[in-house]
């Protein structure tokens, strides 16, 4: 039975200038939107991934408990779920699904927010990795609305080496002849596979493979067990085309690149009202802190907190590290209260 | 004109027990042997480098200088010159070219240097990345020959995580149907570009690439310029199964897997006398430096010398980085002198 509910935009006109149509937001929220419409924390989802696999940081234990708080998790465009290249007719599906940017799924979120629930305020915006993109951009976009983020293992602009770590993966996908410059009619399974291969040597840090923590921390038997029943099983999962459209959306992640800021990268950071935690991961390898240290000293409310782990970029991602989840979540905990 | 010449091996029983056939290895040498034979240097090749490519540490205004040395450059089995997937005749062509060890690299190596030249003593042993690997193989395998070694940007054992980073550059390769399993009669072009695409995060670092230092000290006009030019050139020059075979050879690098150490790894370490500088490179994404720290820690005349550097694994590497290759050239001065 389907847990989520969509959200009707209609046509929408993107920075691409092209127009998008019938566009569907779907979304899940936690809790209960009290009668002053203050408890409000949107999360929204990352990479490939779906408001379920969002829920690892919502309980009743934990810092967004939604027996407090209105917790609303947006699935971003592209993610199979929200409108995507899977789920639209000819002529915008497949190869032909429009660029799509952190801004318009900001923007997207920002209608479902107020037409919907006539919110005006929201307590926090947090989210992992490509959340942490969208995280900034409701900060950048909405300065008078937001009054916390708290980004984590993410950057408000996507730099050039983590550009690159992308074109790897993407290249290793379009390598599968199987993949038919988009217009496959069965997905593209080794390509799919490959592009889980290039990513497993970015996804966690080299301490993280030293201390052999696929085996000890994570149960597999054995490397190569690793790398299948983890990494080619979390993108086989998905479709190729979405995967494209959700990774041109990182590579063009720029808080700055949009009528508001035109380009300015550091107004647009200055532009953050929003206390601001910004949470790294201190082995992360494609959002290494030295990116949020910039970003934070143009920020005029931010404090920068590193998660000191060997777990890299998912020291706070999605149930694997209970001891660096429980740091994130006393950050989460503070700034709420702050 | 060719510039090297083969030494004929004849037949080679591998640790993998299958039988290489009229095997030649290919090398270069430069500057002259003393009459005491006792002025040699062994510089042994990386990833997919020839001898050719080795030469930005030779001459005579570096310390590998050949009017004072003698230097082998001994081109790495699998590397297209010396006896290779590519230039070997059916059955063991192509796919059938059987798995070879930097244990059986450096056995062809050392015949070469004990029968050819007559050589009892070798001053120094040195090598970047995969020369780095063989380097350290010849000080476990020969303590009483080898004087000295400077391994800069590599390691005396794959890690987990470089062989995952390896795993991600192969199933790129793989992914192109063209490569049809090694039976391949044209070049699997988009395999090979995607190989190079993938490697190029993992080659230079996160600074490098912040710096922009692919444009301001490289030369090249934009991003996807260096990606192509650089990267995606880099490797469409190289036959896809000889890739195959050297990789296979690095991720099963180990100096201690033979029947000298039976996989004792610090047992392997200990047995290297030759006085060592051990050189990493602290923004080296695939060899970083804690691998070496612990090699260090268990070789009884080594020191750990960290290039402090923004280049990644190039820091040393073919003509790059000047400063860097500074360093690393005075280290090998020192060491020689010692």
């Amino acid at each position: 039975m389907q847990d989520y509910q969509f959200f009707e935009l209609g046509d929408v006109v993107l920075q691409c200038k092209k127009t998008l149509r019938d566009v569907k937001l779907a979304y899940k929220t936690y809790g209960t939107l009290n009668a002053a419409r203050d408890n409000v924390v949107v999360y929204p989802t990352w990479y490939s991934g779906q408001h379920y696999e969002n829920e690892w940081l919502i309980s009743e234990e934990l810092a967004l408990d939604p027996r407090k708080y209105f917790i609303i998790v947006p699935n971003m465009l592209g993610n199979g779920l929200s409108t995507s290249p899977s789920n639209t007719p000819a002529p915008y599906n497949a190869s032909r699904f429009p660029e799509i940017t952190a801004y318009d799924n900001v923007k997207a979120q920002h209608r479902l927010v107020t037409e919907l629930f006539g919110i005006e305020k929201i307590k926090l915006v947090t989210g992992w990795s490509m959340g942490a993109l969208q995280t900034y951009h409701w900060g950048a976009m909405y300065p008078d609305m937001v009054e916390r983020i708290l980004p984590f293992m993410g950057s408000a602009k996507c730099s050039r080496h983590n550009f690159v770590f992308l074109e790897g993966a993407k290249a290793a996908l379009l390598a599968d002849a199987q993949f038919k410059e988009g217009w496959y009619t069965s997905p593209p399974e080794r390509g799919l596979r490959a592009f889980g291969r290039v990513y497993a040597g970015w996804g966690f840090s080299q301490a993280f493979y030293r201390h052999r923590m696929d085996l000890e921390a994570m149960g597999y038997a054995s490397l190569e067990d690793f790398l299948v029943g983890f990494w080619e099983g979390l993108f086989l999962q998905r479709d190729a085309n979405n995967l494209l459209t959700m990774l041109w959306t990182w590579q063009h992640g720029d808080i700055s690149d949009n009528e508001l800021f035109n380009g300015d990268f550091v107004e647009a950071l200055g532009a953050i009202k929003a206390r601001a935690i910004v949470m790294p991961a201190s082995t992360d390898l494609y959002f290494p802190p030295e990116d949020n240290e910039f970003e934070v000293r143009h920020m005029p409310n931010a404090t920068l907190q590193v998660i000191e782990t060997d777990w890299g970029h998912f020291a706070g991602g999605p149930g694997t590290s209970p001891v660096d989840i429980r740091v994130l979540d006393e950050a989460l905990r503070a700034l709420l209260a702050s």
